[in-house]
């Protein structure tokens, strides 16, 4: 079976770049923007339409399961959240089947369980993803101290729904993450090396 | 500045043996029931007594801060938990200041802040934490499946209650730890190593 290492990670954590770190450094394969590319192309939608709706809220709130039956739904902005959300599903866990690889947030823990990956949730104080956010911000991006808070709130907020509702649980609750990194004073290059070793040590006992 | 490592865990997690590992591993001094034994000795209480005060439920609803005056208390049992607790606070620092340590729980993460350790939370899944506890089981011990689910749930929801009466935060948030660990399917011995070299990496940028 694949090695799989899957990473949630808060706004502006650097989750992302652990991610893409951890991959170079273990050599196997990274899959991030990689995922909207191929729903955008399976689906037929724009990729930025794809990002908003998986980056964005879900427009209901009773939750839902993979596999249960929809063609009753009368919402169609919930009909294509989930087709979506399907779709995600089966382009992670043909990305997984294929070979050894970090994938980073989508519900990847959740969609790939049967898989046993190594599920990693990486935060951060939020003065550490304010500062982190900043010094990533492209050219005329100009929030107030007080902007970007909200902006980082929001993202989060809304990650943690759309985990919810298709996954019926609370976004980084602990007990569904092998490891979880509070990256505040560290940086990330520093700690790949470890992280990786300690990641190499749990496969070692996942049968 | 010492070098402290503080460790909260879930009962059963394997999160004390995790702890004595790591300090043996690292030489350096290791704190659990020695606080317990501290505080008798300086309160003139039973070991017994003071331990089942730090481990059971604080009788009371309202939260209170250290350093408060609590000479118009009315409630003698909360007088004596807040009296074991600043006691609790003092031996803990006097520890984190005379050398590098692993402290075992009672709120260390929150009484050392100031001395910026790192904190770990250690928890684990139910099933993982019941098969510990059986295989440490006292002769004579034999609870129930049911019996054992309870005492578990128990201790931690003490523990959790206990730190967030002292504390204000609430047990086990990822946000208050460095790192959270899940040993549910990990021998503790052998991931003892990798922890000690993330734990060396955090402290290299903790200024």
């Amino acid at each position: 079976m694949s090695r799989i290492i899957t990473i949630a990670r808060e706004f502006g954590s650097g989750g992302r770049e652990l991610g893409r770190r951890l991959a170079g450094y273990m050599s196997v394969a990274y899959y991030d923007n990689e995922i909207i590319t191929d729903i955008a192309e399976k689906s037929g939608l724009a990729e930025e339409y794809v990002n908003s709706i998986v980056e964005n809220r879900i427009i209901s709130y009773y939750p839902i399961t993979i596999g249960q039956t929809f063609s009753g739904t009368i919402n169609p902005q919930l009909d294509l959240n989930t087709k979506i959300y399907v779709e995600q599903s089966n382009i992670i866990k043909a990305m997984a089947a294929k070979s050894d690889c970090v994938i980073i947030g989508r519900c990847s823990d959740y969609i790939l369980r049967d898989f046993r990956p190594i599920n990693i949730f990486v935060c951060a104080d939020m003065e550490a993803k304010m500062r982190r956010c900043r010094e990533r911000a492209q050219e005329g991006e100009e929030y107030t101290d007080s902007e970007l808070r909200n902006r980082i709130q929001t993202v989060d907020k809304n990650r943690a729904k759309y985990y919810k509702f298709f996954t019926g649980r609370r976004w980084g609750d602990i007990h569904d993450y092998d490891l979880c990194i509070n990256t505040s004073d560290k940086p990330i290059e520093e700690i790949v090396k470890p992280v990786a070793d300690l990641i190499a040590s749990m496969f070692e006992f996942r049968t």
